[in-house]
């Protein structure tokens, strides 16, 4: 089955001169509206898995490979000056500042510290604006951190988010909620359900993530998940079944990531796909095999 | 754009024709692969809904006005004879029979409650086979049923369910849950997340259906859910988005039915679509409407 955009008007032009043929509850061709705008595949990684030493060995490292990205961790923030200095010398860009949860400070019970997480959430979206970040990533509480229900979690985030987005739009950046899975957070694990979080908040500045490692345990379809996520997906981890690089765990990441890169062609992704994984093997040699397994999936997807 | 099973080929080879000219990060047309058998539409309903006192009146309304089948509510169970009695004189099938959540009794916190509402599923079943039905509908608990927090909930759940399974296959038929929305029970929301339940349970007895109604306040994409919902989807309710009759809700229902019926002809799904909602206006005159609006979106989808 294909889906060819230039084959939509013609489709639907068949559909209806056919209609008189066709008995009413057969199955035509399903027909996908055209995204807004074709896809792209453009490829990021977090540093701690670029061979290099210093900063400035990973991102020149980074550029040969054919990276168009890197992926901050929330220790750069105070050290932006050094990382945009660094980023100078080469074509690289800024795609999220991967921060976190605050120690789930936002949904303490204490209201002093659920204050003082609204002013780190901040500081962490300054750091991403002068980043020019696609946003920063936010875990609302790791299960270790917190004793609420699922209910109360989301009811605390659906009201203290919409500021938060605000802000962030108005920095320029926005916030990227992460599904992770049950070992790590009992709250949000599915990508639909960030997405409804973010149709509840119902701020431009709260957006969503994706992340191929977590949603091997969690979703039984990426590409559904990713067709919920919609126009909320704003950035995308990539690792293997095991979490090692895309690719490595080539008979189940197959089918995974073409699956997964079928949403993303769908939706008319326009973010940065980027590596949050370990490395099975030679980093040097295993990296760019790996950007070439993705590369292939986006293809064929 | 289109999708289309005979173009699927063709355009997997101009694909790989055209590859040497494609930048890898380019977007190509994404193929989604055509469903083991080709999706129908068949309509059921629930009774309430259709015009006529006694049963034999409404079967024969039902049949006259096109319907496949027809979905019983729980409280058949006992009575299955007179159903099956009226049913041969009409050539409707029995869809899914609606039972519940025997008042949250599977997750109660008393033992004897527990092992009451395995016995009271068993009888469900019992009914459903008899029936020959695809499914006994289930909710695990309405929220005023539980004080349980969501992860409790789930882990009974998926150590419950695969007995009931086993016991729905032997009998042939099987068990349908039911993602509802927030107001009626914040355990299993989303389709994606009674698909993973039942990927966990890994019974081929547990399976899932989707709703138009509940799918309108927690999706943000019916096209989403139900390709997460895939092979586990074998029933689906039919309401417009305020729980009338589907379409009755023209300008919401109509963007909601193509992308849900897309994903349903994208999985190849073979079971009913079957009203469970209220009507504005005559009965008579009302049903066949949403009908006809319902075989127009399969087509369109």
């Amino acid at each position: 089955m294909t889906i060819n955009r230039r084959g939509f008007l013609a489709g639907s032009a068949a559909a209806v001169a056919g209609a008189g043929l066709v008995r009413a509850a057969q199955a035509a061709p399903a027909r996908i509206p055209p995204p807004p705008r074709e896809a792209v595949l453009k490829l990021s990684s977090q540093l701690g898995l670029i061979p290099g030493k210093e900063l400035p060995e990973k991102l020149a490292w980074m550029e040969r490979a054919g990276f168009d990205a890197v992926e901050p961790h929330g220790n750069i923030i105070g050290q932006e000056k050094e990382l945009l200095a660094a980023l100078r010398n080469t074509k690289l860009k800024v795609s999220a500042l991967c921060w976190g949860s605050a120690k789930g400070a936002i949904v303490s019970r204490d209201a002093a510290t659920r204050a003082d997480a609204v002013v780190q959430f901040k500081r962490a979206i300054d750091t991403a604006a002068e980043l020019q970040s696609t946003g920063v990533i936010h875990v609302p509480a790791f299960s270790a951190e917190t004793d609420r229900t699922n209910q109360e979690i989301r009811e605390i985030v659906v009201d203290t988010l919409p500021a938060i987005g605000e802000y962030a739009v108005k920095a320029g950046t926005r916030v990227l909620l992460e599904p992770l899975n049950r070992k790590e957070a009992f709250f949000l694990r599915q990508v639909a359900d960030g997405a409804a979080i973010c149709r509840d908040c119902n701020s431009p500045g709260i957006c969503l993530m994706a992340d191929f490692y977590h949603m091997g345990v969690e979703e039984t379809s990426c590409l559904g998940a990713i067709l919920s996520g919609g126009a909320y997906l704003h950035h995308v981890h990539l690792a293997s079944k095991t979490r090692v690089l895309p690719g490595q765990d080539a008979e189940e990441d197959e089918p995974r990531y073409l699956d997964g890169f079928r949403g993303l062609k769908l939706i008319g992704y326009q973010d940065y796909c980027s590596f949050e994984c370990g490395c099975r093997g030679n980093r040097e040699e295993e990296i760019p095999k790996s950007m070439a397994f993705l590369r292939r999936m986006w293809e064929q997807a």
